[in-house]
């Protein structure tokens, strides 16, 4: 069994996304929610959606088995804090944040033997947020990257890969350090570029915005996500985004320069429609031997 | 009746679902093709999608009342020059060009009485290039921007506004210049720093794409587009391409200036995020009242 008792700590787009994944696919496990809000219990406890849920966080927490954080980065400490002296021997925390050097820091010491902090992030998601969207299938066919140090056991690392596998996903790790490089890169920095972009041009020329096209759309479908999360997010991997605007000004500074220069430029959109081909047709999950190649 | 005969230059994706939507909206349209390839003729003739193709310019346009220039924007004046004296008295020619000052400036001069040049973009099109990927819905719902000058009647506007809107499409009129602007932000812009992005995650960290997701893929997937096709479109709008650049860098050094700060960064991405929730909203056509607003 992966877990008799799962705890979620918040019922947000991905934390009901887990309590409906894992009602439909671990049928036997008791799951308990823990909201903020008194209105976000009665709802979880309405719809069966959860097996108990309260704003008590002891409560939710005491008998699980694993516990879930599935808040924005910025609550996870207090809610971990205040859980760490009510868990059961053995318990093992996870995390869905985006950034994981940061959470992995300050979440992994209040988690000490016989307790345990692995640190994950399901790659999965979308621009809305709420249970109201939330997918049992959310994370099928999707990447999880699990994160964890030298402090963590072989047992604890296989449980919370089972659980993911459970859902759907395919599991790989990294360190969180390249974690949040890579992550940083791949999905940060194309959400501030999505941002940028929209208010760029609200900036340069509004009434363009009047004769967009799919382009646009899909290229900017990601600056719909909730701000507050993504500025949480930011600036957790405040360094790396740092790099990465620097990377992206220093090649648009390259595309300027060729922009006269037909070959060139050509060359220039023939990379990255090459890279951009390969993505397409490969699955979001590396293979046996480049997993864990960081 | 939009058309009698209709002549389509260059059998690619554009042509091509233009052949395919004609002839299911208006199957009294005989439809003559010009492609550069013996081979592309034979295809054409092969699969009913035309009634005549040919390799000779002159044979395919001879007796056309419309002709529609599907060509890559660096093929269009040779191919113009050389059917401009092989019209009908009364022919109308248009283009699919994504630039539009550039191409009215070097055609229309090409089209005087009796035969007339009305310039067209019809915004639809895909990653996917050639005939292979035409589809007759591909420009339903769709908007085509007319950009009419000084020079064109209202019986020409009008026939080809019919045209478009016989295809699906909703029809809007702004000078060359004007519409060159605005796609310069909402379309040529995103595409360069798709294709950008690329190419910095590759010189930054390319094992970062082994963990991409659907915000990368879907941020870039224009950039898998036709290289030498964008090329052409981005030199031959050069100058508002450039205006782009400068714009966005801009915007990313303010970013990055805002980078540590919570409220501010928040404020940043709440206001493109507020812009995105609207265009998801609006149908890609200007209503009544903003039509030819520039």
């Amino acid at each position: 069994m992966i877990c008799d008792r799962l705890a979620i700590i918040g019922p947000g787009l991905l934390g009901a996304s887990i309590a409906k994944a894992v009602r439909a696919r671990l049928p036997g496990t008791r799951i308990s929610v823990w909201a903020r809000r008194e209105a976000a219990v009665q709802e979880l406890l309405g719809d069966g959606a959860a097996d108990a849920a309260s704003t008590e966080l002891a409560e939710v927490v005491s008998d699980a088995d694993l516990v879930v954080l599935c808040v924005p980065i910025g609550a996870m400490r207090d809610l971990a804090a205040g859980m760490a002296g009510n868990l059961k021997p053995g318990c093992i925390v996870t995390d869905v944040g985006s950034v994981k050097a940061a959470v992995c820091e300050s979440l992994a010491p209040l988690f000490t033997h016989p307790t345990e902090f692995v640190g994950s992030h399901p790659m999965a998601g979308s621009e809305e947020s709420g249970a109201a969207y939330s997918d049992p299938d959310l994370f099928r066919d999707s990447l999880c990257i699990l994160t964890p140090t030298g402090a963590n056991t072989p047992k604890a690392i296989q449980q919370v890969t089972q659980f993911w596998e459970l859902l759907g996903s395919r599991v790989t790790q990294m360190s969180p350090d390249a974690h949040d490089a890579a992550v940083g890169f791949v999905s940060h920095l194309p959400h501030l570029l999505a941002a940028t972009l929209l208010n760029a041009i609200q900036s340069g020329d509004p009434a363009a915005f009047d004769v967009c096209g799919n382009g646009l759309r899909d290229s900017t479908r990601i600056a719909a996500g909730p701000a507050p999360m993504w500025a949480g997010i930011l600036r957790a991997n405040e360094n790396n985004v740092r790099r990465g605007i620097e990377a992206m000004i220093e090649k648009l500074r390259e595309a300027e320069r060729i922009l006269h220069n037909e070959a060139e430029l050509e060359s220039f959109l023939a990379t990255a429609r090459d890279i951009r081909r390969r993505l397409k047709n490969k699955t979001s999950c590396p293979t046996g031997e480049s997993a864990a190649h960081h």
